[in-house]
């Protein structure tokens, strides 16, 4: 099969099944130009019918050996899987996600998983926009499931997990120590909680800490109950009953009627980029012409303040 | 002393040296109102004196023993210092800065040191800006030396780092291991490197690895060379060696105009910043109208796309 280049027939070949057509869509919208929009404006009607699964967590809490034995069993149930792996923006998180995705190789062999690694390098806050526009061509895709994972360090992939319907905060034993500090960051991102490498001591002990903090939580009859599930990835215990619960919240949405209205946050978000890089496009035009530099030297020699000089500016990009 | 809510009177207090004043300025421009903007203009005249230095390293490198060292010193030679600690963002990342600010208290009694720390928590992308802000006016009252401190695990506060003119950039001999990984990146943002710690063993091995790194980097006569320093924190061991090198870096930058070069970049952010934030302001607005909301609710309904309900919104929200 070969790759379509015209945006219509690239997405319907990429929607029929064509992987390579698939790959190079994504890769299309990632170039952020007026392709992109086009992409998105005829991929859009097909969206929403993907559920769309967060995984966060520690480096080391073993993330992607979770993920891993997530896609074989929803492979097992027949389900067809995109896993969208963002990796860490920070020099300093290490090689972990990359090791992982080798990990993940067995799978590719499969057409039912898709797997896709977005990098933050050099992004500037533009990597969350990127990502949720890659999960709306993978739901458009037709894949059952699409799986957002985070190595979960930064504003960035906070940022990235609001786009799931179901986020899962993955922790060992060893992160008991921190808990103190990061309990109510955890309460606010997460659905379900799995304690990763359950067979280690410490495990029990940290099962009550997040099950006392999740009592906490205010809460009534209609609320959503953080569930805490015990795992050990490496050996495939406690994957069904992780993906029940996962199954319960999405239930929970449904009914609830907070599938819609994350979804509505989602799409807002989702208009709010849009806007914030067209700006950001112009305003590179505009600081770039002899008029935007003269502002700036203006601004340098202070005979002019910052937000003086924005309104200036804001009046040339608007031209 | 009282303090003044008049925004004139509250700068010309700050500048004079009152700190609750200087604190009660900076709460204010946290804010993030119309309030802001007018401290801003008043303050903006007075900045561009300050050395601005930024300090990241993984978590564990001993970056606020280093910067307790550094402060600690500075007075010694009679210079005034203010030091920015950025909060993570990331509940995964622990209490590490917490107990580092109880450390730093010894320096509270001081008049000649200004201690503050700034949470990323829920600030959505605004937090650079903000510390940006809270760096001009430390420096506008006319602190000699600005010290930001991040945890330096995310895009955020990677961000962050480029309102600084010299980076250190703390590693500790465990850090070898994923060198390899984030070499890029480190040599990027890293003006002087610190090898921490440099007592334990695999500091030496460290050590020849960034130096050989250093090298790879492309050079000629008027390049910076990344110096690489060794440093015991702890024992006080290398720190004025360290100052040094930051003060060859700060004369470096004033002789090749490079210091002027960033100073621009750093108005640039600034400027685009505003904007943005300006712009996020009014589509919360309008977002929030009749109108909004109906344009969401069809978008939702896949009544219109993206990009084009982006369109709609841009005209209402310039309106």
């Amino acid at each position: 099969m070969g790759i379509p280049s015209d945006p219509k027939l690239l997405v319907e070949s990429a929607r029929a099944g064509n992987r390579a057509a698939l790959a190079r869509l994504i890769s299309r919208i990632e170039h952020r130009n007026q392709d992109t929009r086009t992409l998105i404006s005829l991929l859009y009607p097909h969206t929403g019918k993907a559920q769309v699964w967060g995984i966060t967590g520690p480096p080391g809490a073993g993330k992607s050996t979770l993920v891993d034995r997530l896609v074989s069993r929803l492979r097992g149930e027949g389900k067809t899987v995109a896993v969208v792996a963002v990796d860490p923006s920070s020099p300093f998180s290490g090689g972990a996600i990359l090791g992982d995705r080798i990990r993940m190789q067995k799978h590719t062999a499969d057409p039912g998983v898709y797997i896709r690694s977005l990098g933050t390098r050099g992004r500037h806050g533009g990597l969350s926009h990127s990502t949720k526009e890659t999960v709306l061509a993978l739901d458009a895709a037709g894949f059952d499931v699409v799986l957002v994972e985070t190595a979960g360090v930064g504003q960035t992939e906070l940022d990235i997990l609001r786009l799931a319907q179901t986020v899962i905060v993955v922790l060992v034993p060893e992160s008991g120590d921190s808990i103190q500090v990061m309990k109510a960051g955890l309460m606010e991102i997460s659905d379900v909680f799995a304690v990763n490498k359950a067979d280690r001591p410490e495990a029990d002990k940290l099962v009550r800490e997040l099950v006392a903090n999740v009592g906490l939580n205010p809460h009534d009859e209609n609320s959503w109950i953080i569930p805490v599930m015990k795992t050990e990835a490496a050996r495939d215990v406690g994957t069904v009953e992780l993906l029940g619960e996962i199954a319960r919240h999405q239930e929970y949405l449904e009914k609830s009627g907070k599938k819609a209205e994350k979804a509505k946050v989602f799409l807002k978000e989702e208009l709010v980029d849009i806007l914030i890089e067209g700006l950001r496009n112009s305003l590179d035009s505009v600081l770039g012409t002899d008029g935007g530099r003269d502002l700036l030297e203006r601004l340098y020699r202070k005979e002019i303040a910052p937000y003086e000089a924005a309104k200036v500016l804001s009046g040339q990009a608007g031209e």
